[in-house]
Order: structure tokens, then sequence, then C-alpha cells
């Protein structure tokens, strides 16, 4: 087969390809090839994936190791139905659970991404505690089909909202303790009481008994990297516990080394009763997602049919990748990696935010890291107002982008989540780039 | 990485995977290898995959083109996030236009399976016509996440309706002929004008301005290969065209050359205003799902955002696998072979109604068959009523599986859904297993 030229393939992009969360037929940029933390355009320029694309290639691009697992599986069996076992399927649920932690965990049920992971833990909820309501916060995103869309609380959610939210999904705020005037490592403790305090009200006010779970990011991603106050996941932990309701730590993004620790709930004193997972489970090698199920919870679904289902759970080819990349992350100890890189590159943002005008606030954990940049440090006034149209910010996107420093950020929030196999080299290569573009938005763009 | 044994494999099945639809911990067969329409358990039991797994391995097992597209994308590149434009996702979007007719469609969004696929063509519909209400049928399965399910009309979407259905979801009654107590071949016109009818009057009830689309399968899967009487489809599109309202053709498993044509909708006069599909589009090898959508659907999000997005939205791997898998059919002219194995199937199902008391209907289109089975033909007694737990037909399941026949079947059906690529000989070879069975359940369970 003859390849495409990259304008072919842009060409055929706008005429047939529906991109999310965009107007279609507009400019796209063809990518001819990718590897370890960089991608090439068609013209030979190479962009440092600095976002990991969404917060996915944990182990960067075409790692041999998950690139041969996936050859040879795809050479043995691409795919059986969930009816049947499979050794990559058997092997992966052991891994997931011994990692999670085998005292408290037991199963696993797989789906195909982030979004039927959420949807499926939150009817496996519902079937368990036999209530009905799913609490989640406002700063929050957990995939864009129906159940995960209404648990989610950016505005994404609002065109899954036809007529209302669905019956049973309400919302809490949850602290961004930036831009609701704290400072973080000063105000922790009367943020994590107050915020607690008005969802445990908000608790009574809804019915605890009428609760089934409350699931949030154990680290928030999408909508900025906020970290959870000091003291905060253990407080919802002990609300779960006095009220009789699941907790769901959602870990699509934030799981898998990111942040140092293969769950990012493992920071926290906290077990969850489940969790959910997707992308950094095989990088995106291969689609997969799914849920971790505590002991309590399978022991339910021995006794009772679980109601949940999906022609490719289990997937072969995809646990085959999932196989080989948690054997990566264990042999290679990633998360020793991820923390001496944390330790260059935290100090390196907290840096920018002295000395940039425009830069509010820098928060990292691991390589999971975010700036909010501001038009006024002393206002802490953002540089795009929530859910602005007329954001400048994908204009900073783009100085980067040209500057071959590739990442996303939402509403006025810079992430920086690169893979985590990044050396320090290339961390101290690519970092200037920002600090380059950080100058002309002091210059241009501040008050 | 030293091999598992099957007991092995089962072993950690049965602690550690939540399999769908069942009680976890029970049996499981452990499956070692599959290869054309075979796969083998690991005491080297040989079973032919008469249901082509869920019906999606509509070429069979390990195809070599496919396995080799894979293989090669594998090595170039695994993904690359739906922000940017790579050649397999743009050619397998041009692909599927074109089989689809691009005169009348022109843009596909990429999803994981079939349930996303629904989701977001129903929050598609919803969008482009600012209405609020999907109707679907009572015999039919979307998929299992919150809308998919909540579309869905068999029991599995129980689970889905917590506290009632979910706003907006609206269900019909289609005709299943045989259990209505009607005759195909004759008694068409009169079901069609029938239940056409009680649709429109029920669409009056409902209000027709408020209904956003009919999402209904081309012909009903999972609910036993219910073929629509004939212009039934017709009609349907007519009442859409009347009201203003979209009709979605799910394709899941009625798609890529099952029925004989590359869509089961062009068997017959329609053209639905968006199709999902998934399962046949990679044959199951790599996870992908989508929809394909009108030029006027495809205009309106030009000009508005396209409130849809998941991670592995036009998956890189995936689609490499999608563009091998349209050539094969292409290239191979899959459609005029299922019709040959037609002219075999069809009129031997037919004979074991003729010829067993069991078999209450044989129905078949292309290579997309089912039998219904019944405890009293003359007064169309089902074998197992309606959603009953007590079921004799997983027995019946059971004695096909012991001589190597693997299928499913949900309520009385059986289902034949061999992959399209099956032989003379080897139907031939297979067909006669059915036929003893069938002797069995005549002799132990017809009164
Ligand atoms: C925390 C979180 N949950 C769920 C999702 C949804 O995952 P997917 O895009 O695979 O549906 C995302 C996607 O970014 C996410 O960040
Ligand atoms: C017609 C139809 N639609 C949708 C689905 C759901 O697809 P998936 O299992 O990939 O979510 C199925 C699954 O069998 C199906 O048969």
């Amino acid at each position: 087969m003859e390849e495409l030229t990259g304008e072919q393939v842009a060409q055929l992009h706008r005429e047939h390809v529906m991109q999310p969360w965009h107007k279609q037929g507009g400019d796209v940029t063809a990518i001819s090839k990718a590897d370890g933390i960089y991608f090439w355009d068609y013209a030979g320029k190479r962009y440092a994936d600095m976002s990991s694309l969404l917060v996915c290639s944990n182990l960067g691009h075409e790692l041999p190791e998950i690139v041969d697992a996936i050859k040879a599986q795809a050479d043995r069996m691409c795919f059986m139905s969930p009816a049947y076992a499979t050794e990559p399927k058997s092997r992966l649920a052991e891994k997931l659970v011994e990692v999670a932690g085998a005292d408290f965990y037991q199963r696993v049920f797989f789906t195909n991404g982030g979004a039927d992971a959420n949807e499926n833990a939150i009817k496996m909820a519902r079937m368990v505690t036999g209530r009905a309501k799913i609490l989640s916060c406002y700063r929050s995103y957990h995939g864009a089909t129906y159940a995960a869309s209404n648990a989610s609380g950016d505005w994404r959610r609002f065109a899954a909202e036809t007529g209302g939210s669905l019956p049973g999904f309400v919302h809490f705020m949850n602290a961004n303790m930036y831009e609701n005037g704290y400072t973080r490592g000063v105000d922790d403790a009367e943020v994590t009481a107050d915020y607690l305090q008005r969802l445990e009200e908000q608790l009574q006010y809804e019915g605890p008994t009428s609760v089934a779970a409350i699931i949030l990011e154990s680290v928030v991603g999408a909508n900025g990297v906020i970290l959870p106050p000091k003291g905060y996941l253990e407080g919802i932990r002990a609300l779960c516990d006095k009220y009789g309701i699941l907790m769901i730590c959602d870990e699509v993004m934030s799981g898998f080394a990111r942040t140092g620790k293969m769950f990012a709930w493992q920071n926290f004193d906290i077990q969850p009763d489940m969790f959910s997972f997707a992308k950094g489970v095989t990088c995106g090698y291969v689609p997969l997602g799914g849920v971790v199920v505590s002991k309590a919870i399978s022991d339910y679904f021995c006794d009772n049919v679980l109601q949940c289902g999906l022609t490719y759970s289990g997937h072969t080819l995809a646990c085959a990748a999932g196989v080989a990349t948690m054997d990566y992350y264990a042999e290679h100890d990633v998360c020793a990696h991820v923390l001496e890189m944390e330790a260059i590159l935290k100090p390196y943002l907290e840096s920018m935010q002295a000395k940039h005008r425009c830069v509010g606030e820098a928060r990292c954990i691991g390589l999971f890291a975010a700036l909010t940049i501001v038009k006024n440090k002393e206002t802490r006034e953002l540089m795009s107002p929530y859910h602005d149209a007329h954001s400048v910010m994908p204009t900073i996107m783009g100085k980067l982008m040209e500057k071959g420093f590739a990442t996303f950020g939402r509403e006025s929030n810079i992430n920086i989540c690169p893979p985590l196999t990044i050396t320090e080299e290339q961390l101290r290569e690519e970092l200037p780039k920002l600090d380059e573009v950080l100058t002309w938005v002091d210059e241009n763009l501040c008050n």
C-alpha cells in the first residue's frame, strides 16, 4: 500500500474524521512517527510530548517491551471473548490486584477506556448498596458517555444533561486552593475542615442513606492537576465509612506511577472501595480500562449476577500490552525515577512561579504538574475566566507547540506531564522553552 | 516469561477477573489459541466458533492480513491522540464513508466499542435536533453504558434504570413475527402496517417534535436475529422524514458483510442519518467502534462544537487493523462468499425446522442466523419463558459445546453466525452436530 503524504493525511482528516470537542473541518497537524518522549510531523519537525498526549503515554512512545508484547500476542491470539479465560487477562488482573494490595482488593472488571470504567464503577456501586445517588466534584472530569459525563463537573458535561442532569447525580464543590484564595502548605487544615464540613452538611440534605458512592479523582487531572489539601481524601474516606457510602477513586489520569506511586491514592492514607483506571495501564498502545474492586464488592458479585458487560471486556491483545506495561513499571522502578525527575521539575516550576508575573501557582506531584496562568498575580485574576469562548490560552499553547513543546491545558492551566521515562537531560532541554513563552505572556498578556 | 498452564489461567480468572453478566468465581474454560474458524482449549480440544465469538470475528481468528497490519503499525506508531491526523485514521474514515455511500455520508466519529458508539450517536442526535427523546425497540440491545443501556430493550437494561429509566428514553414494541404468531413471507404486509401504525400513534402521544431520533438495529441481533418484516424499515424511515426525526441504525452486530451486504441497512431501501458500528470493523482484533454520519449532520458540526470525546477516539493501532479488515472485505469480495454460504446454511436450517419438533423457526440472512427453540411447535410455546432464571437453554449450548460447536444464544434462540470466511466443507462438517443436539432436544425437552 502506497503511503500518503502528510497533506493527504490532513486533507482526509479534515473531510472525513470527526474530531472530539471541536468544530469540524479545521486545520490539523498530521503526525508521521513517535519515539520515546518525541513525535514528528510530516515536515520532520520534532515535538517533545510534554503532556504524554492526554496524560496516557506514561512510558513514552514505541517502548520496545510493549511493542514486542503486542506483536507476540498478535501472532498468538488477538481476541477471545469475555466468557473464556486467557493468559494475558488472568495475569493482568492478578498484577493489578497485587499492586493495589491483595489484602483489600480482589477483582478487576475490564473495559475499553476511562469513561466506561467509571460507568461500570457507578453501576456496581448502585447494585452493591441498593442506593441511587452518586456524589462527585464540580472540578472533575470522568468521561463523556452519559453517566460518566453526568458525574463529571466541568462544562463538558452539559451536552449530556439534556432536560437536566440524570437522576441521582449530585455535585459538590471540591477545593481549588489557589483559585479559592488559599495558600498551599499554609491553609490546608482550614480548607480541609471547611470543605469536609460543607460536604457533610450537603450529605445530610441529600440523605446520606440514599448515597451509593462518592466518586472523585485522587488528584484532579484535566481540570488542572488540583492537589487535594492535606487530609481531604482521608476525610472523605471517614465520611464514606460513617454513612456506609462507597468511595470510588478515579485513577484514569493519575494512576500508573504518574505521581511517583503506582496509584495516586497510595499517596494518601486511604483505600478506596473501587478505583477506575485506563490510559497508563497500556500507555494507550491498545485501548484498555477497568475497575479494581475490594474483596467485599467482589464477594457481593459472587452471590449476585454482575449486570455489566461489553464485548471487549478483558481484550486479549490489550491485556497483553497491559502485562508488559505493568512489568516495565515494576522492573525499572519507574516510581523511583519519577521521584528523581520530580526533584528537578518541581523546583523548576516553583522558580517559574517566582520569576513570572503570569504564573499564579505551580503544582507538581511526581510528573503530574500544572501552572495556573494569571493576568494579575496580586488579585489572582485568571488569564481566562471559567468557560470563556475567547480564551487566549490556545495562543499560549500554540507558542509552546511552535517551539516543539507539545502540551495541552484546560481553562487557565498549562499541564506539564511528560512521559515518566523522560531523562534529566531531556527535561533540562525542554523546560527553558516554557520559560521563554512565559516571558512572552508576562510581557504581552499580563496587567 | 514462563507460560502458565491452562489450570493456572483458569484459576487466576476465577480469583481475579470479573466476568460480564455472571456470578463471579464459577467454572471457566481457558483458551490457548485460535486460528481461522477454530479455537482450542489447553487440553487441545478444538471448537468451531459458530457465533464468531460475540458475532465479531467476521473474518475468523488470526487472519494474516490483519495480524500483519497490526504488527506493522505497532512498529511504527501505536497511538497518537485525537487532536492529530494519522494515516490509519484518515484512511479508515475515508473507506467507511465510501462503503456507506459518499453521496450521502461524510464523516466518522470513532469510539472504542459498540456501547460508546451508540452513546455518541444519541448525544449527536440531541445536539443536532435540539430535541430530547430517543425512541428504541423493546427487542434490542445497544450496549451496557447508561444511555446505551437505557436505549436497549431487553432486561439487561434494568440495572441501568436505578430510580426509573433515564429521562427521554422511550420504548416501542418491534415485531417478532414468529413469537407474535405470524408467518414470515405471508403476513409481512399486515405486520408492517400494524406495527408502523402503532408506532405513529405512540409518536403522537410522545409529541413527535420532541423526538430526536429513533435508534434500532438494522437486523436485531442479540435478541435472536429478528428480521424486520418486509417494508418495516422503509416505514420507519418515512415516519422519521415526516416528523423531522433522525434515524439511527445500530450496525454493531449486523454490519461488515454479516448479512451479505457491507452494512445490513443496505438490504433495505433506506439510508439512516447515522449508523453505529464496532465488532466487524476490526473483527475484534483491536477494540474499535464509531458512528458514520450524513453530510447534513457533519455540516452541523462544522458550525457547532462537537461535544463528544474520548482519549482513544481514532486509535492508531485500531484504525490500522480496521483498514486491513476493510481491504480484506473488498479484495476478497466477502459479501459474495457470504451469499454462497447462505445458500447452504439457509436451506439447512429450514430443513432443521422441518425435521425437528423443537425448532419453531429458522431465520437466516447472509451468515446471520438463529433458531427459535420451542417446547411445542403447535402452540409456539418457547423452550424458555422470557427472562427465565431456570432456562434449560444453557444445557443445550453446553451439549453443542461438548461436540466442539461453540455458540451462544439469548432466551430461546440458538445463534448460528460463523466467521464469514467459513468454507462449504467446514459448514458441512459442523452443521450435523447441531442436528444431533436438536434430536436430543426433541426427545428430552419437547412436550
Ligand atoms: C480522570 C479521568 N477520568 C476519566 C476519563 C475518561 O477517559 P476516556 O477518555 O478514556 O473515556 C479521563 C480522560 O481524560 C480522565 O482524565
Ligand atoms: C447491536 C449491538 N449494539 C451494541 C452493542 C454493544 O457493543 P459493545 O459490547 O462493544 O459495547 C452490541 C453488543 O453485542 C450489539 O449487539
